[in-house]
């Protein structure tokens, strides 16, 4: 296997390649082929360099001389773009790899997507390609743009217009709808990648490229199904790091998968995984495309908030109450211009204008209204960044408006302060909209989508101020790291050949002392050893469910009442499972006080172990209130977990409680984390109840229950 | 005062005026003034009635004669269209009165929003108009568009479509961003009102008008402050029983209250109140005006669907797998086709085609395979309504697939079922989203758009299906009321001149057994009477937490207990209050059992007593996992806002705890909202807890805690 470097490093040719073949290229204008040849050409972005059509019955397509077949191409030569049917796809492939070509787009569908007879051929190609060292992209998908060198392997009409924002879909068919959409907003691109079956190239190959490229400055993803979980999530969380990511994903609820299902051929993953690692590796995620785009364009062309205080400055006062009810809701607040900001507007503002709240310049505003006003509020200490909301009036010139804000906004110094547009309007702002993007002031037609694009500037904003914590903390974690080998070294037992209790030991996950009984008067010796008062167990391999057959007796105070405990135990067992094999009875320290609490895992197909936590009882079972990430979890991942379930306010004390020792809870769950990454047998763990005592008493794993695969 | 039905009648001139004067009319293009003459006399929608501009110093103005005053304009004259500074305004209201005008739009500024000096012009140019009869809508608006009649009295720049959508303002600025969108997207309206400071008409004389509109089949709304709280409620309930009616709200958050206060001056409601509000009418807010136009377009020019089944038909998988998604999240669910259409659609349709799931025609559907298609979804009986997705593609032609699409869904029979578009696209898309508005098919950009529509369609379909159920329980309601009008006639002292309990009582709402004793003996004495266990509760005026200083004792056995404990409450209520009054301490039966919930009211000053409903503890205090609606109730209104509060399904009966009574709780929620609708001197009541006994047991009203006004 190449490492990921070499990995990423092959993948060059699909973006800036030395000489392109277009393999199955037609003369026929109604071809899809014929189209790939024509965006290539095309005058506006020619790519630059040379162009092979290959075609064994024509002499030229569009003015390129054609080729039979790609021996006989001339040097050089990098890239070649397969779009034939799918049975002539592997000899092609094979002829490509001869040829030393290093990077092939195959177009063509008829693989995974259509059966086992597709799923074999695509098997095929990715042995012929590795054989030659040769990357493959798709098939079934509809290859790349790159605007800056520029190469357009689609045949999809139109080309986005030159930008910084990175798109990978894993469906072809979205990336059209997408790209004429992009067209007539005016909103650039900087690669279109659309990696269809990703039979060879995908995702997690692409998102260290799309990191290290300076012309994306934001990454966006459409995905439908994620292969390599753990791989995936490393590779988000370090594309993160460098730069804002901003995913959707399709089949997030049982309708969106069977969908999913149907179009790619593979399952989705469940959500919660994918939610989870999202919120992990710092990626935005978001549920419309639209709001995915709208984030780009802010997170593309404005610099982040040191704050999320948002001035409004407005010449209608409608749309800047609703902005202002959106900046609540997406946890901003409106920003309130200083005593000597509100003076200065005064100065030149007509006397019925607002100045506080809102800065309402009211209907007849004109530019240098605009301009003298966002001056003032972008240099008041009370302000992080301003939303301008401007309303068509008969009298104002639109574009000239736009044309002022952003020359202010450019005009800033150093620590700049983002500033977005509310154009609301269509039909007279055509130009405004468009004189909005040539001074990269990310427009929106509705102040709730400027607004949903604050929100998503501030909560980058934020994940970077928190990974600046995270850094001070990195020492704390690589002690728990090195704790952590030592665990594993003691745990080295398959989790089937040890008790429950004895794994979360290895774990120095605390348990309550605990001993196996198989007579009454043994029960009645552990007890007086543990220590009254005891809990009685009823343990049976037959009986999962403890406390559905009364196989669960608490708080019993002496021997006598322990021998008869024994006894109502097994005859219960006998009452509701004739025949059954009863192991013994389990006797256990009973821990008194503390919050129940529930951590469970479960093994997601793709992501691997997913960790979640929730309240004891009916906060899980009947409200549902519950927070999911994967493991292995860092103690900021298990903070903001907590803190994610609402019921999780009961752990600071209400009603008279005492607070719940929150850093026992947080070690806790961490450790069951690294338990559940380092026994992959274990598919479902329940630790129901863990018990939270008062603070600094530590947290107790009452109960456990394991499934192993 | 008029009735409501004649205040309604002489709206009618504001609509389809005979004669239109324009006081304060320009020559100069600079003008607003001249902006309304020039909408006026529009070749494309020009006013079909005489038109009067008004100005001593002009001739003529765009062809007009001008006249210099109101009273040498000749017959016919009905409606007068003021713009000028506001100190000349309450003369000339004064002379369009004696001229004999019915209505009069007031444009201009100066009033109510500057403070006190516009507050009483306002208060001025209302008295003149009452005295003449005359009905003014503004000042401080932006008028009326009729496009219909058609009549245009705003200054904005350009007019909306022709179409079937009302949409009334209380923003005069929105109105220009909304117009200048509804061009650009084509969306067709009826009519358009800026209503301004609202001075005398307002949306509650607007509602019943545009209600009984033939041209207007959905009305929207944009409020920022609602007047006459109950008498709106009650216009709300009677449009939205007539036609849809969607509203959005602003000052929703503290944030945007500030911005609305500072605009209209005027404080805004609590939100809470609007939201009861417009559940219980039936109305459909909405957050964005997106969704309101969104929302509007579906409901204006679709038939309901039926149920919520909503089959997809595609050339691209990827938009359908979103759509997929938002269909679940929205409450809708995919349709999955029927065998026979199964083998209908694979009759005619290329063998990769999905027929299951989402209709996936793949990429290079035309306007022939959408047409056969949609016809066979469309008599499947599994199918309720049809979302058809069209991603551009070279060689397909959009307008003709979307011309296929409204051919189809114009011609179903009578039950028909809707079909909304989403054309994903936009700079190829312009033409086929001019031909979906054509064949009154609502399109949209995203598919989640296109879903939340649907949405709204299946929101209305159902409320209409409750309201027929309603009418089968409109008996009970009778017997209902008529008990209600008992209990008022039993309650007719002031909630200050009785006991709390005895209040409750008098709304047949149970109470514990209970006597005020004010010596241990008598307290002794007391609860021998009522039966042990007792409740000892201290009772004094400076003391309204009870729970706060120890001032309950639960569970006293007998009568030395209860002796002891009466020392103690008196002797904490010293500590802890020295030189206080102490009343007495109640002596109260123990209930045992059932669940604890919390009935509130809290008088809101728009929309008065508000109530309030959440369990007990806290899933209020901590959680606060509560509902609202608005007195009076129906047991319907009950049954929902039980609902709507996640943690109500305690009260089923979970974790082997029996069902709750829900009959008796209903009803006393439904009695307390009555208690709250005739006493208006309360302010605010707690009954807390509310105890829900176990089925057929009915609940009891423990604890009450009364403020009054």
């Amino acid at each position: 296997m190449p490492t990921l470097a070499s990995r990423s490093a092959s993948l060059t040719p699909f973006f800036t390649p030395n000489g392109v073949a277009i393999i199955g290229a037609s003369r026929d204008a109604s071809k899809l082929s014929y189209g790939i040849v024509r965006n290539l050409v095309d005058p506006e972005h020619r790519y630059p360099g040379p162009i092979y059509p290959v075609n064994p019955k024509a002499g030229e397509i569009l003015g390129l001389k054609c080729y039979p077949d790609i021996s006989a191409v001339p040097d050089p030569v990098e890239l070649a773009i397969l779009i034939l049917p799918a049975p002539m796809v592997p000899g092609a492939v094979d002829a490509c790899g001869r040829r030393g070509i290093k990077a092939a787009v195959i177009i063509s569908g008829g693989f995974r997507e259509i059966g086992p007879v597709g799923a074999a051929r695509e098997q095929e190609i990715v042995a012929i390609a590795g054989h030659y060292g040769m990357r493959l992209m798709g098939p079934n998908g509809i290859g790349v743009i790159d605007t800056h060198t520029p190469l357009n392997t689609t045949f999809v009409k139109g080309m986005p217009p030159t930008g910084h924002i990175a798109f990978l879909s894993q469906s072809g068919a979205l990336c059209g709808g997408v790209i004429d959409w992009t067209i007539g907003r005016g909103i650039g691109f900087s690669r279109f990648l659309s990696v269809g079956n990703e039979a060879d190239v995908n995702e997690t190959d692409l998102l260290p490229f799309l990191a290290a490229d300076e012309t994306s400055r934001v990454i966006t993803l459409y995905l439908e199904d994620v292969k390599g979980g753990p791989a995936f999530v490393d590779a988000l969380r370090q594309a993160a790091s460098r730069k804002p990511v901003l995913a959707i994903k399709s089949g997030r609820t049982a309708g969106g998968q069977a969908a999913t299902a149907s179009h790619t051929g593979a399952l989705a993953g469940v959500h919660a995984a994918f939610r989870a690692a999202c919120k992990q590796t710092g990626v935005i995620e978001v549920e419309s495309i639209q709001a995915l785009f709208n984030g780009a364009l802010a997170l593309a062309y404005q610099p982040l908030p040191a704050g999320n205080r948002i001035a409004i400055l407005t010449n209608a006062g409608g749309p800047a109450a609703l902005a202002a009810d959106a900046l609540e809701e997406a946890g901003l607040s409106l920003a309130r211009t200083s005593p000597d900001t509100q003076a200065v507007l005064r100065s030149f503002l007509i006397a019925d204008a607002q100045v506080a709240g809102p800065v309402d310049l009211l209907g007849g505003a004109n530019e240098h209204d605009y301009r003298r006003a966002l001056q003032a509020v972008l240099t008041d200490p009370a302000v992080d960044g301003v939303l301008a909301i401007l309303v068509p009036q008969a009298l104002v010139n639109a574009v000239a408006v736009v044309e002022a804000i952003g020359a202010v906004a450019a005009a800033q110094p150093a620590s700049a302060r983002p500033v977005l547009a509310c154009l609301m309007g269509e039909a007279s702002l055509d130009e405004a909209f468009k004189a909005a993007h040539a001074a990269q002031i990310p427009a929106y037609t509705f102040p709730e989508d400027a607004v949903a694009a604050f929100g998503m500037l501030w909560q980058r904003a934020r994940r970077l101020q928190i990974a600046d914590c995270r850094l001070q903390i990195a020492d704390r974690n690589t002690q728990h790291a090195a704790r952590s080998t030592q665990h594993a070294a003691r745990s080295t037992q398959h989790a089937a050949r040890t008790t429950p209790s004895a794994l979360l030991a290895a774990y120095d996950i605390a348990t309550p002392p605990e001993a196996l009984a198989t007579h009454p008067d043994e029960a009645a010796t552990f007890a007086r050893q543990i220590g009254f008062p005891v809990v009685l167990k009823l343990i049976s391999p037959d009986i999962l469910h403890k406390t559905d057959v009364g196989g669960v007796i608490l708080n019993v105070q002496d021997e006598a009442a322990v021998r008869a405990g024994f006894e109502t135990l097994v005859g219960r067992a006998a009452a509701t499972h004739p025949g059954t094999a009863v192991t013994g009875v389990q006797v256990q320290k009973m821990i008194r006080g503390g919050q129940e609490v529930i951590v469970g895992v479960k093994r997601d197909a793709t992501f691997g172990p997913l960790i979640m936590f929730g309240l004891g009882g009916i906060y899980v079972e009947t409200l549902r209130d519950v927070s999911f990430r994967l493991a292995p979890l860092t103690p900021d991942d298990v903070a903001e977990m907590i803190d994610e379930v609402r019921s999780a306010k009961l752990l600071t004390g209400v009603r008279g409680a005492p607070p719940a020792d929150r850093p026992a809870l947080i070690e806790a769950i961490v450790r069951i984390g690294q338990l559940a990454a380092e026994h992959p047998e274990i598919v479902e763990l329940d630790v129901n109840p863990l018990l939270v005592l008062p603070k600094g008493q530590g947290a107790v794993a009452v109960d456990v229950r394991i499934i192993l695969g």
